[in-house]
């Protein structure tokens, strides 16, 4: 919270003490925290259901401190709203409310995305340390080749695997502003604009997102870095060390990039037959479009909503998609999707040959069938979860059926904007704060992989 | 189709020869068949492979044969209309391109509904008899009990099991007559009626299908009736022969009372404070819409459409669901949604307890990880194809995403109406010849629980 004090003193802006206020709030309690509790000695080694604790309290705990500032500044006067920004950050979600963007101070608008890029710090360590270790939802896939020392104790690694992704991290932040800079993009909302693609936010300082800009080059230098931010920081950190080979035969990257470039190709033809009468312009909007939101991000340089059903619909079922396991992105992952697909098809064969044995391959090592498993119960949660917040928000208010699916998928999926209502042209804030609550539950829980909050509701969980 | 030549002579009216000349191009063709080929002695007994081909191709074959009355007639002008009138028959689904039915001949209508009643029969044998034995989508959990000698050799069980379901399917289309009858219905309507509800099919004599007859008692009788076409039509068998502890002790019918009750009452209140000042009046409208697109019948007593999003949204998701396994019903049925509910709970406990071995049960009996394995690969193509296909229709004409995804929704699950254009105040007549072509083969894969029909489409299924 001290960090945007920073843009706040060159701005010279009044926003300066909400931050200073809000910091020493956030640091009195965690001092007030640490004195007054003491754990017995035998409760020192972190067990496995205190890592699911620790995972889900530190996004709530992150998502309540960081709406403070907004609070306090008078961005919103609604603590909901407050806190449903606050979620959209550090969950690297980039949904909001603020219906006017351009009016927020500098300070407040870094302190949004500067969330985001916590958030995303915060997911690359868990998505490739943590829950592999946990086995949630079949993350076991994960994190195996994390680049740290082959220890058992289970701290120290974390720590070592941390450090490293995070260099990766901020190398391809900072290569990102230096990009922005040079295609003309200021120096404020470079960084901003970095912060929230290598995170794949979505928050951007400008109503009209990276629209605003009106720049070709811009859009194509955020949609490859999108791309990017989707893919595997494991590989990512083996790539700029030289490694390419864990590039070339790793098949969720192969998934990744060959069912976007597909998306991309169709949704493309599909504009430039109605919308755009020139092919390059439909394949600007279209890719861009198309990255942002199956990475999650949620960036528009185009009002997505106003396009043909079948672009509209295509792009609402990106939202269940997500990048790279291991990336910053949300949803269920390529990974997951790549084995649900061929699981279906595995199945056309065994009726065929009901005898035949022929095991999933992913990176051509054949998955256990625990492995499976756990993967097809992610994804019928997840989709459980969707359906059942859709019908929630609906009961609530009686909004149009496209609104309340998209932004239950956008807020479960970690992606932003969604359609109709909640689409690019509009924003979360017409809403009640009842539904803001509920989206906002959704984003805290797609973003932890929907086990890690779901099993501490079960009662095994609080057995001894 | 010389019994709707009855009708015809009946009333007096000038189809009779649409009739006779259809009966005549069948026979001719059927005759031709069986006289030019003649099988070699070792190809006698019915393969594996042969059961798929038998099953789609009679589908396939009864719906074109089943459209030459409509031609011949007029009813329709373009082929593709009759056949998808065909089609929406044999397989149960009851979504029509009839744009005004009132002017249709008795014989016609009679035809119509004699198609859906027809096509139930197939079904039920299929579902009980031959689909279990040929393993697909977990339907070996059905049929197990099935009525029948334990021969060894499949035709005459298959005959004798077939005899026995036909008597129940028999009897209960009577009783529903005489019910309809007593509740003052015409009879030619009972009859149609009957028809269409025991097969859950959902053609009506009416523009304004049921509602036309503006009943409570009829509501009633015919809500009642399509839930019991949504039974395990073994369990029918079993409960008229005095046996009910099976009935009790089922857990499939228990999820489809208790599942449906809820729906019914959860929509019913959000119709009360919305639509209907009354509550029995919500509950009246509530419960048969609800029991009529659970069950996948399709027949309406209120235009729906125009509920708040919450009834829609719900009507929509429960085309996904279907009554019980064994029934004239089609979708994914309750058995395989109740698999699929335990088994992502299981996936919770598992992450607590890793090594713990919990297994799923259905009917107190634990079912096996090839089931379990089987029935999620079969919700995963069901969702695999109904997106497909939504992107298809939505790709070949810009239709509303409501209209497009209810359509396709309703043509897989075999509903018949679905929201919008095609909902219960609408028809599938303004669609394109293509979308209705690709509804057409939609309403057959659904029906003949997908894999019949895709595995025939597989290499490896024309390879020695």
């Amino acid at each position: 919270m001290l960090v945007p004090v920073i843009i706040s003193v060159i701005y010279n802006e009044n926003d300066l003490w909400a931050f200073i206020i809000s910091a020493l709030i956030t640091t009195s309690f965690g001092f007030i925290l640490e004195t007054a509790t003491k754990p017995p000695e035998r409760m020192k080694e972190i067990q496995r259901r205190e890592g699911f604790l620790i995972a889900a309290l530190s996004w709530f705990a992150a998502s309540i401190f960081g709406a403070i500032p907004y609070l306090i500044y008078g961005v919103f006067n609604h603590p909901v709203d407050a806190w449903f920004e606050s979620v959209a950050g550090f969950t690297t979600t980039g949904a909001t409310v603020l219906t006017d963007i351009e009016v927020v101070p500098y300070g407040m608008l870094f302190w949004r995305s500067f969330s985001q890029w916590i958030g995303g710090m915060g997911i690359i360590v868990l998505g490739i340390a943590i829950l592999p270790r946990l086995a949630v939802g079949g993350m076991q896939l994960m994190g195996l080749e994390a680049p740290g020392p082959t220890t058992e104790k289970i701290t120290p690694r974390i720590a070592e695997t941390a450090k490293k992704l995070w260099a990766v991290y901020l190398l391809l932040s900072f290569l990102l502003i230096v990009f922005l800079l040079f295609a003309g993009m200021p120096i404020f909302d470079s960084v901003l604009q970095s912060f929230s693609t290598m995170s794949t936010g979505g928050f951007s300082p400008n109503n009209l997102s990276v629209g605003s800009y009106n720049s070709s080059i811009i859009d194509v230098i955020i949609t490859i870095f999108m791309f990017i931010a989707g893919m595997n920081f494991v590989l990512l950190y083996w790539s700029l060390r030289g490694d390419f080979k864990r590039l070339t035969r790793n098949s969720e990257l192969k998934y990744y990039f060959f069912l976007n470039l597909s998306v991309i190709l169709i949704v493309s033809f599909e504009l430039w037959s109605t919308i755009y009468p020139n092919f390059f312009e439909a394949l600007r909007y279209g890719s861009f479009q198309v990255i942002s939101i199956s990475t999650g991000s949620g960036f528009s340089t185009a009002n997505f909503d106003l396009w043909p059903s079948f672009s509209k619909w295509f792009l609402l079922m990106l939202m269940f998609f997500g990048g790279c396991a291991g990336s910053t992105t949300g949803s269920i992952k390529i990974i997951r999707i790549m084995v649900l697909l061929k699981k279906g098809y595995q199945e056309l064969h065994k009726i065929i040959y009901p005898r035949a044995v022929v095991p999933i391959r992913v990176n051509a090592k054949p998955i256990s069938p625990e492995i499976i498993s756990s993967i097809t119960s992610f994804f019928l949660i997840y989709l459980f979860i969707f359906l059942v917040s859709t019908l929630i928000v609906m009961a609530a208010e009686d909004l149009p059926i496209i609104t309340a699916i998209s932004a239950c998928a956008a807020s479960i999926g970690n992606v932003g904007p969604g359609l109709g209502e909640v689409g690019p042209a509009g924003n979360y804030a017409g809403l009640s704060s009842f539904t803001k609550v509920v989206l906002s539950f959704l984003m805290i829980i797609g973003r932890l992989e929907l086990f890690t909050i779901l099993v501490i509701f079960t009662p095994a969980f609080w057995r001894r």
